[in-house]
C-alpha cells in the first residue's frame, strides 16, 4: 500500500510533540511527511522543513497557505496533523476539513469553548475525518482493559480513580524561556485550564475510555502553586458518573518524583484493574476474591483488543511511540476506507475524534468553573 | 526492667485486633498480660481468659468489674488495652482512667463525638496516660518522613495524597455472619462513619503526622455501594490544609485488588516523599532536580528518627506487628516515667494520644456531615 | 498454657541474632527466657544478663556451667537458644543434649564437619529435640510455596535459582572493629565458608526446602574479592539435584545496593515460583501458558500451609520476626508434645534440624573443595 | 537528508525479526526499503514483497541474485538487512560486502565458527560496513551503565551477574509446526548453541558491552530439557573475565512466567548497578554505603550517553522497537560518514560489528565445548 500523503502544521525545531506525531506517522509505514507549516514564525517554518528535508516548495509560511497551495495539487496531501499549540488547533483544523483534508489534530481539542463548537460544525459538516490524538487509548492493554469492562468481567463499576502527576512545573520554569512551559503556562495560547488542559485532559479521557463511562458531574479545586504561575499546575476533582459510579482525578505539574505518571483503576462489584502509563505493558487484573493476575501484552492473559494493536512478542517492551502510532494506524486505516467510500474500520470507533474532544473541552470547562464557585457542583 | 502489668478489655476468641495487641505488647517484652474483661458475652471473657492463660481470678465478666477489682489490687493492673467495638472504647477508657490506670486504646477514638468529647474531658483530668493506637505512625519510615518533613527536606508543602483501599466489603460480608464486617459497618456500634471510619482516619492521622499539617476544611462524597449497608464503604474527600497545601484522601473497602494498600505521597517545593503500608521498609524521596532515592529501614539512607524504632538490620523486613509494638513500647518508656514521676521522655511527642483522636473524630464527624451537604466544604 | 523455660548461649549486648532469637521466642508467648551464659566473657555475661532482667543466679559464665546447674533445677531451663559464634555450638549444644535440655540452635551447624558429625551423633543419642533456625523457611509463602511443589503444581522440576547478595562486606570492614564482620570473616570461628557458610547455607537450604530436592553435585567458584580477607565473600555455585534438575546459586557480601536479597525461583514443566525475602508476604506463580498470579499471605491464593503460620490479615506484613517466630513456635509445639510423651506434630517436619544441618554442612564443605580443585564438580 | 535506500533478505511474512528491522529502520526515517529477498521460497518471497509493497523487479528470489541486480542499479540499494536463520547470516553478508553495499545482520554472527571466520575476513576485505543488531546495547539506559563503568563510578568491578530467561520452549512446540521454534531448536540452520546461540549471546554481548571486560574463561553446563529437543534450552554459565572479575550466566527458555527477563547486574568495589529489559527506562545505581538512586532516561540522573540516544521525555516510555532503531540510527550516521569518505563517527564504537559477532561465536562454542567436557573450563 502507497503511504498517505501527510502534511503538518506546527511541530518545528525543539518541539516536542511535533516529532512524536513524525515518528508515530512513521512506525507502522502507512504515512509519507510530504508539507508543512511547521512554525508560525517563517524563517522557521522554511529552517525546520528543510531540516526534515521536505521540499521548499512545500514547506510554507502558515497553514491558509498550506491548506490552500495543498488542496490544489493532484499529489496533495490527503491528511494534515495539527501539533500547534492549543488556541491554533480550531482554525487550522478548520481550514483543512473545508479543503475535504484528514485532519489529525493534538489534544486538547482547542484553547477555549467557543472554538470548540466552531471545530465541531466544521467536523460535522465535513466529507473528511478528524482524528484527536488521545494517544494514551492506543495502548495496547489499554485497550484490553476497556474491552474487559465492556465485557462485564468488572460487573457494575463503582469506583473509577485517575490521577496524572508530573513534576517538570515545580520551579517557574516559563520565566527561564523555556518554550515547552511558556505557551502551557498561558491561558490565551493553552486554554483556562493548565495541568487540567495539558494533562488532566488526558486523564479524563483514559478514565472514560476504559469505563465506557460519562461524567455527569464534578467539583474541583484547581490551585496554582507557584508563584506568579497562571493557570493552575494542580487540580483535585471529585467525579460522579452518570448510573452511579464515583471517582477522584488528580493532575498535577509540581509533584516532585513523577515523571509522566499516568494510573488508572477501575473497581466494579466483580473486580479491578490497575494500569501504569509508565509501564504501559502490564494490566493488573483482580477478579475479586481471586488472586491478582498480571496480564502482559501479547502475554498468556492478553486478549484480542490488545493482540489487534501489538507488535512484537511478550516481554519485548512497546512504548509511547508504538501507542501514539496505533492513533496514526488506525487512522490510516479508516482514512484509506474513507477514500474508497467504504464503510470506516469497525475498530475506529475507539480512535478519539470529535466526542472525545467535546468532552475534553467540557470537562476542563467544567473544572474550571467549578473551581472558581470554590469546588462546587457542576453538570457536564 | 519488670514488665508492665496489663489488662485488656475486648479482644476475645476471633477478635482480630486484640491478637494484634497481644503480640505488640509482648514483641519488645515490656508488658506482661495478667487480666482481662475479654469479652461482653461473659462466657466467652471465661473461655478466652482460659485460652490465653489468664488466672481465672482475673478474667472478668465486664470491664467495670476490671477496672474496680484490679485497681484494689497490690499487684493489679497498671496498664489496660482497651480493643472492643467503637462504642464501648470512652466508657471503658474513662473507668480504667479515673482508677489511675494507663490507658492503650484501639482507634477511632470512639463512635460519636459526644463520647469523645466526655473521654477527652476524662483524659485532662487523669493522673494516668492515654495512648491512642494509630499504630501506622509507628513505622520506622513514618517516623523518617514526619522526621524530614519536620527538618524542610521538602521544603513547603504543597500537595498531600493519601489512599487506603481495601476490599474485604466488597460483597455484602456483613449479612454472611462475619462478625469483624458485622460491628464495622453497625452505626451504633462503630460511629456514622463506615470506611472513613475505620480506615478513612488512619489515612487522615498518616497524613497529618507525617506532614505535620492540620486539615482547615474539607469537602467530601462518601457512598455505600453495597445494596443494604448502613455506612460509607467508600470515601473520597478533598482537604485544605491550614498554610495553604492541599489534598486528596480515598479510602475504599470495595476496590477488588486491594489488601491493606495505605499510601502516602507528600510534595513540597523542593522534593517529594512516598510510603506505601504494604511495603513499609521503604521510602522513596526525591529531592527535586535529582534522581529518586530508595531509602530503606536501617539501610544508608536511613535517620536516626528511623533507626530508633528498628529492631534488625536492612534488608529484614519489620512488618505490621513491629510498627504496632512500636506504639506499645514507646508507651511502656512513658508509662514508667510517670510511675517514677519523671518528666516524659522527649519521643512520647510522637506517640499519638488524645489529641489525634480528637482530631480523628473531627475528620469522620466533618466527612459525615459535608456528604450529607452534598460534599460541601465543612470546617473542622 | 505456661511458657517454655528458655535459656540463652551467646546473644550479648550488641549481638544481633541474640536479640533476633529472643524476640522471635517472645512473638506468640511460648518461652520465657528465664536463663543465660550470654557471653564468653564473664563481666559481660552478667551486665547482659542485667540488661535482660535476668535472675542474678541464672547469668552464666559458660555454658558448661548453665547447663550444669539448669538441668539440677526443679524450674530449670526446658530450652536453650545457642546464638554463639559457629564454633562454640557444637559443644554448647551437646552439653545441653546430654541433659536432657531441648535445643534451638542458629545455623550453620557448626565450624566444621568434625564437629557436625559428633553434634549429629550426640542429637542422635539425646532424648531431647534438636532444632536448626533456618528461619527463612518459617515464612508463610515459602510454606506455601513448598506445599505447591510437593503437590505438583509445577510438575516436573527443571531448574532452581536462588541467590544471595548483600553487600554489607564491600569493604574490609572487619578491620574496622565491627564485631559481627569480625567473626564472620575468621574461619577459625566461622569455618572454611565465608559468604557461602553464612548465607549461601541459607540459599541452599531454603533451595531444598521449597523444592524438595537434594543437590547431587555441585561445582563452586569461591572468591574473595576483598584485599585480605581470610574467607569468601563471593560465591558462584552449578548445582545438579538428584533427579536429573540443575540449578545456580549466587551468594555474595560485596554486591552494593543489595541488603539481604535472597531470592529463589523454581521452575517444572508445567509452571514456575518467584518468592524474594524482602518482600516475603509474596509469592509469585506462574501456570505454564497462563498470567502470572501474585499469591499474597492470607490472602485469596493462600494455601493452608501458608495459613498455619500466619497471624494477622493480608496486606498487613509480617516480617522477619514473624518468619523467625513460627521456627520457635513449631518448636514449641514438639517440646509439649515431647515432654507429654506425645507423638511429635506432623508440622514438625517443616522444621529444620539435624538433617537440615549435616545437609547445610556438606554443602559449605563441598562449595570450599570444589572451589581448591578450581571448581570441579563435587559429589556432596 | 534523503532516506538510505535498503534491501532486506528474510524477513517474509509470518517471521518475527524481520519486521522488528523494518520498524527499526523506519523509527528515525533514516533508511526507505526498496528491494527484498524476503524468503528462500520463491512464491513466498514474491507474495510478502507484494505486502510491503515492493516494486516487483526488486523483490528478488534469492539474496545472490539481489546482490548482483542491486548493484548494477544506479538506484540501487545502499545497505541490506540480513534477517534470516542464522545459518545463511555468513553467505548473504560475504555476497553482499563484496558488491560493496553495506550489512546490518541479525545476531548471532552465524550457525557455526567456520563461517564465521569466512564473514570475518569479508569484512576485513570489504569497503563497506558491517554491523550486528546486538539491539539491547542500544538501549539508551544500557548505554548510560556502559558509560558509568567506564568512567569509574562503580570502581574496579568483581562480580557481573547477567540471566535471559524466557518460557515460550517449556513445551515441545518445535514439534506443533511454530516456525519460530523449528528453525530456531535445528542445530543446521540455528548453530550448535539452543538456547545459547539464541539468548545466552545476547547475555554475553550485554554483560561484556556494559562492563566492558571480556570473559577469560567459562564453564557451562547446558541441558535440553524437554523430550527430544536438539539444542540445549537451558544454560548455565560460570565465568571468570580478564582482570579478575567472575560472573554467572544463565538463559533459559523453560521457565514459566518469563518472557523476555533479561537482566544485568555489575558490581564493583565502589557501586552496583541493575537493569532489566522488561522495564528499560530505569537503571538502579547504588554508590556503595548510599541509598539505591532510580536513574531514569531522560531524567534527572540520565547523562550524556543515554540522552544521545533518546527521543521523548521521561516518563514517556521508550521500548525494544525503539532501542532496536538506535543501532539503525548509529549504523546510518557511519553509512552517511563512509559514503562522503569522512571519518566514522565516534559513537559508532558502540555500534556492535563484528568482533561482538566473534566474541559471541567463542562464547556460544565455548559453552558448548565446556558442557561436552561437562562443565570443565574452556579458554575462550
Amino acid at each position: 500500500m502507497k503511504p498517505i500523503r501527510l502534511g503538518m502544521v506546527g511541530g518545528g525545531n525543539d518541539a516536542f510533540i511535533g516529532g512524536v506525531h513524525r515518528i508515530a506517522a512513521r512506525i507502522d509505514g502507512h504515512y509519507s511527511l510530504v508539507a508543512g507549516a511547521l512554525s508560525s514564525t517563517p524563517e522557521k517554518a522554511k529552517a525546520s522543513g528543510e531540516a526534515l528535508g521536505l521540499d521548499p516548495d512545500r514547506s510554507y509560511g502558515s497553514f491558509e497557505e498550506m491548506a490552500d497551495k495543498e488542496s490544489q495539487r493532484e499529489d496533495g496531501i490527503e491528511a494534515v496533523s495539527i501539533v500547534t499549540p492549543n488556541h491554533v488547533h480550531a482554525p487550522a483544523a478548520i481550514a483543512f476539513l473545508q479543503k475535504g483534508i484528514h485532519v489529525i489534530c493534538d489534544k486538547p481539542l482547542t484553547a477555549t469553548m467557543e472554538d470548540a463548537e466552531k471545530l465541531e460544525k466544521a467536523v460535522r459538516n465535513a466529507k473528511s475525518l478528524f482524528i484527536l490524538t488521545h494517544n494514551y487509548t492506543g495502548y495496547p492493554m489499554v485497550r484490553q482493559a476497556r474491552a474487559m469492562v465492556e465485557s462485564g468481567e468488572l460487573g457494575t463499576l463503582r469506583v473509577v480513580q485517575v490521577e496524572y502527576p508530573q513534576d517538570w512545573l515545580t520551579d517557574a520554569v516559563e520565566e527561564t524561556g523555556a518554550k515547552q512551559a511558556e505557551w502551557r503556562t498561558d491561558p490565551a495560547r493553552s486554554g483556562a485550564g493548565g495541568s487540567t488542559g495539558d494533562i488532566g485532559s488526558h486523564a479524563h479521557n483514559l478514565a472514560c475510555f476504559v469505563s465506557g463511562l460519562e461524567v455527569e458531574k464534578l467539583a474541583a479545586d484547581l490551585t496554582a502553586f507557584v508563584p506568579g504561575r497562571r493557570v493552575d499546575d494542580n487540580g483535585h476533582v471529585l467525579m460522579r458518573f452518570k448510573g452511579g459510579a464515583k471517582g477522584m482525578l488528580w493532575c498535577s505539574q509540581v509533584a516532585p518524583g513523577n515523571e509522566n505518571a499516568l494510573k488508572l483503576r477501575v473497581y466494579g462489584d466483580k473486580g479491578g484493574i490497575e494500569w501504569s502509563q509508565e509501564n504501559p505493558n502490564q494490566l493488573w487484573f483482580t477478579p475479586h476474591g481471586e488472586p491478582t493476575r498480571l496480564l502482559t501484552r501479547m502475554g498468556a492473559g492478553a486478549s484480542d483488543a490488545a493482540n489487534a494493536v501489538s507488535r512484537i512478542p511478550g516481554g519485548h517492551p512497546e512504548g509511547y511511540l508504538e501507542g501514539f502510532a496505533n492513533i496514526y494506524t488506525g487512522a490510516a486505516a479508516a482514512i484509506r476506507a474513507a477514500q474508497k467510500g467504504e464503510a470506516l474500520p469497525d475498530d475506529f470507533r475507539l480512535i478519539p475524534g470529535i466526542e472525545a474532544g467535546m468532552a475534553g473541552m467540557r470537562f476542563i470547562n467544567a473544572c474550571v468553573d467549578s473551581s472558581a464557585q470554590d469546588a462546587a457542583w457542576v453538570t457536564m
